[in-house]
């Protein structure tokens, strides 16, 4: 019975799209993905791997030998196999590319000399290049001679003798356009291109605003050196946006693995734990300093977490604005100053009206007026030092070349819960006793 | 001196691209920002518009009479003048269709009579399509013909007399099959296409998935009704990742425009700080009801905080994990179950080990061996309850329809906060007493 349903799923993901193959691995435990993978038929096997996540295509590719994995990414273009590879253990990436053929290692090695963040790292070498003074009519039939065009090509890239970038013909005017014109006359004369060395992010932003489809790469002589792609940029946008939330919470994406070993997982989240439990260590110390008259009044042991907690969650609320202005480039200086501003004007009204709502509460169930007056004071307090905090933390952390995504939010809560804490039995000690 | 900078501005903007434009105008004050527009040659207004931010475009707007807004989006094609009208106020939106050409009129209200969140609201209707028994050099004299493509055209749409969809042309086979060839020879007769009422968040994963530049929208009758192109979806994808980080601390697009009046955003915050308020007086009364036993041991009140933060820091990791399994539509009943089964035996690790370690230290402050004891069993405890209320709170989020990125985080938080206070407290009224 488990060979006639073996024989069933083979036939089945014979029909399957390769992204459709990755997805039913990504959710089989590893033994059934083992299996799974050797019912793919040999030749499809390079694509399925280039469309599943990076923690399913270790799994595998550790099940196989070097001479295997090559086997397998052999069918691929050069950027998908750098790409694949790049996923691989160091030692065992070199032996794999060790086994391709001459111009794939060259290609390879190239893709993957360019640091990760580059356009460089995420290019394609698979263009088609034509010389401005040929007819479109002889474009048109050098490319039925090719009989096929590389994936999402939508222009042809015009380059020079030396292969300078000159321009770019898309196919709808080659298509358009009388056959005896020459591609200089019809040609876009000021393409959008990018260096190897500029940054993904940037290209993204790029693709975003203009809506393109493709865009030459060139090196530092403006020499065509390959091209990207939309589908590059939407798995771009895609791996930022999922990325971003699993970081905010110290994960990354292997974390997401359901089918990687307890114990390592669990290791996994450490650094991250005892980064949590040594601010929120820091805070209670912050309590320590005031235990005396705590004891004196223990209703403030009651009452002073809300004053952190509300700082904290309007704090991340300022976090959120200014990471998202920053991810859009739209945070200079006069920027930066006004948001500020804002959040502080904003936090200030908000403090000063719910802080008296609290305060009549507090009056009412303690019948304290003073307290009342002291718990009102320390939200208002601690909501413009969340105002202040969560706007500067995520610029600074920006201007330091860190990643705001994943340290603002811990920097933010560490200050408003000690600095709540503080605020509070502070002005507690100064006022009530 | 103001005129000849106001004249060199209107030079330089002739320049831009229209998404620059919109940049620019993001970043000015209300003032500025009118006298900029003003600048604006009136015939690119209508780009310049369909490339701001909602906020943006409602300022704008609002500033211009019915009569002047249709003049300024008369230019543009009918799925993005219904883009831009439905971000306007109801009348207003009625009073501008009304003023349009009678083609146009039919077609932005048919496009606004998808519900959001559809294929049919962001498709566009220029798209070109053919027959299956004309030859591959009648399109190509037709296209020549038409003079233009619409924009993002990488295949044509082969339909029969009554307008069903047979098939697609990619403009690749176009060029390289032979002329004489006929279009149902070439064509793919297979095609990924949508429905008008298919959602575009399942359009969305089809784009990525299969790497698509253009698709076909069609009818209940298979007829063809428009196109959707990879510059919606990558707009789809953006403002979905970008509301998504705005969504988590309860704010949405509008709070971002710098320059709206700081009374009504300050007001605007309003029911998140009072849901946060309400769920952090929730907490506080749950640690109101142990303040006889924190009058007689006070450390009680300095160690709670710890208990309850890292409860809520570890509990928004399971969240992230869940939210992002159902974002990618990977979480079937089994996976669900494994999930939840790791985070807790996770959970169960670190809690034990860390909150062992919390004992420890606890014990070298305070001499006290019981009270080291209750705040390791209580950390341990609050983790899984923090595992449990993680994973399902956007789980139940999802099921019922809502949003799981808005609601998770605060009803964890508030769980792992009065959960964590209550069985700290609860424990220590039971053992230290």
């Amino acid at each position: 019975v488990a060979r006639q349903h073996q024989a069933a799923l083979e036939q089945r993901l014979a029909h399957f799209h390769p992204a459709d193959i990755a997805f039913v691995l990504e959710s089989l435990p590893p033994d059934a993905r083992a299996m799974a993978w050797s019912l793919v038929k040999p030749e499809r096997r390079g694509a399925v791997l280039l469309e599943a996540s990076d923690a399913v295509r270790r799994s595998i590719a550790l099940g196989m030998s070097p001479d295997e994995i090559a086997a397998v990414v052999r069918t691929l273009d050069s950027d998908d196999i750098a790409d694949l590879v790049s996923s691989l253990p160091e030692d065992l990436r070199h032996a794999v590319v060790e086994r391709l053929d001459r111009t794939d290692q060259d290609e390879v090695r190239s893709v993957l000399s360019f640091p990760p963040g580059t356009v460089g790292a995420i290019m394609d070498m698979d263009f088609i290049a034509v010389r401005e003074d040929t007819t479109l009519e002889a474009v048109q039939r050098l490319l039925r001679r090719r009989k096929t065009l590389p994936a999402h090509t939508n222009q042809l890239f015009v380059v020079d003798r030396s292969n300078t970038l000159k321009g770019l013909l898309p196919l709808s005017r080659l298509l358009l356009e009388e056959p005896e014109t020459s591609v200089g006359e019809v040609m876009i004369r000021q393409p959008v291109y990018f260096y190897t060395d500029d940054e993904v992010r940037d290209a993204v932003d790029a693709f975003e605003k203009y809506d393109l489809i493709s865009a030459p790469v060139v090196n530092l002589h403006q020499q065509v050196v390959g091209r990207i792609t939309v589908d590059a940029v939407v798995d771009e946008i895609n791996a930022r946006a999922q990325s971003e939330s699993l970081r905010q919470v110290g994960l990354s994406e292997e974390d997401e693995d359901l089918f990687a070993p307890i114990a390592r997982s669990a290791r996994r989240r450490w650094p991250w734990l005892v980064l949590n439990l040594l601010t929120a260590f820091f805070a209670s110390r912050v309590i320590g300093a005031f235990e005396d008259i705590i004891a004196e009044l223990v209703a403030l042991a009651t009452l002073m977490p809300i004053v952190a907690s509300i700082g904290g969650n309007t704090g991340n609320q300022s976090v959120a604005l200014v990471i998202r202005g920053l991810a859009l480039n739209q945070l200079g200086p006069s920027q930066l100053r006004q948001i500020l501003l804002r959040e502080l004007q904003i936090n200030a009204i908000n403090g000063a009206l719910w802080g008296a709502v609290l305060g009549l509460v507090t009056l009412a169930i303690y019948h304290h007026l003073p307290l009342a007056a002291v718990i009102a004071a320390a939200l208002l307090l601690n909501m413009l030092v969340a105002a202040l905090v969560g706007v500067l933390t995520p610029v600074a952390l920006h201007r330091f070349g860190r990643d705001p995504a994943m340290g603002s939010s811990i920097i933010l809560t560490a200050t408003t819960d000690s600095m709540g804490f503080f605020i509070f039995l502070g002005l507690a000690a100064a006022f009530l006793v």
